[in-house]
């Protein structure tokens, strides 16, 4: 993005006129006055920021949040960690699929009922988390915090608190 | 939610020993402390909003954002389109197939290069999208507004732009 900005920056000191062709930034209109769209653009950075910060372990924000409930919540079955995680069927039977094919858990069939499959952290999973955790709370969530200041942070969380209740 | 919470102290009131295999609620451990996870959560509610306030017209908050941007932006190209609003490009292109299927928008192959799209707005999309403006100016940002009053809109618009920035 910086780079072709200034290629782009470069090219049009070099002949003004003639590059007048060169598209120009797109115009978002509406958009950038409204409140839902500020906020998810900048929930979207600081997912980025997480995936950055976790680079190392190769896991997404839902994947590292999948993996905190199972181990809280051990021997309870897919369909209450995608509901208590608000994530879709389908995308958490493909989540749960990636995150086993990398032995970080495992479905095991429910003796009560077995139509429903239990979900379990194995033991590479566990060792996974606890160094995802460090990163999270050593480099993400303590990069946020610096960011915002002590009183921006608390006046956001106050804020999400109201709007989690929306 | 609420319904299956209550139904549940109901039960517990009428038969509190035998409901012990009532099953728990989750515990979300270390997520409820992070910035990040709360910040995904509240996004959720406000996009969950969103698609209640414009149910009429069936349109989620990104395909509303890609009609504003084309809206605005006539003549430009699908990889310009979904780059602007960070979409990668295989869920860009599923969107474009529903609202074309729903000929709210149309893909032109570009004159100056066969290869690329131009994506325009069609009459039916323009109508819609105006409806669409109005249901989100007058019912979900105002709600939004209403719910966080003043001083808490103003602080929340200052902390989005420091992490657009992040």
């Amino acid at each position: 993005m910086t780079g072709s900005r200034s290629a782009r920056a470069a090219k049009s000191l070099a002949a003004p006129a003639k590059e007048a062709n060169e598209p120009a930034p797109l115009q978002f209109g509406e958009l950038s006055e409204l409140i839902g769209y500020r906020f998810k653009r900048a929930q979207l950075r600081v997912f980025e920021d997480f995936i950055r910060c976790v680079a190392s372990l190769q896991l997404t924000p839902a994947q590292f949040s999948v993996l905190v409930l199972l181990e809280h919540n051990p021997g309870r079955n897919q369909t209450e960690i995608a509901s208590a995680l608000g994530i879709q069927r389908p995308n958490f039977v493909s989540m749960l699929d990636a995150l086993e094919s990398r032995d970080l858990c495992e479905r095991v069939r429910s003796n009560q009922d077995r139509r429903s499959h239990m979900v379990m952290l194995t033991d590479k999973g566990r060792a996974i988390l606890a160094r995802a955790k460090r990163l999270v709370a050593t480099k993400h969530e303590a990069r946020l915090k610096a960011l915002l200041g002590e009183a921006d942070c608390a006046a956001l969380l106050k804020i999400l608190d109201k709007l989690a209740a929306f």
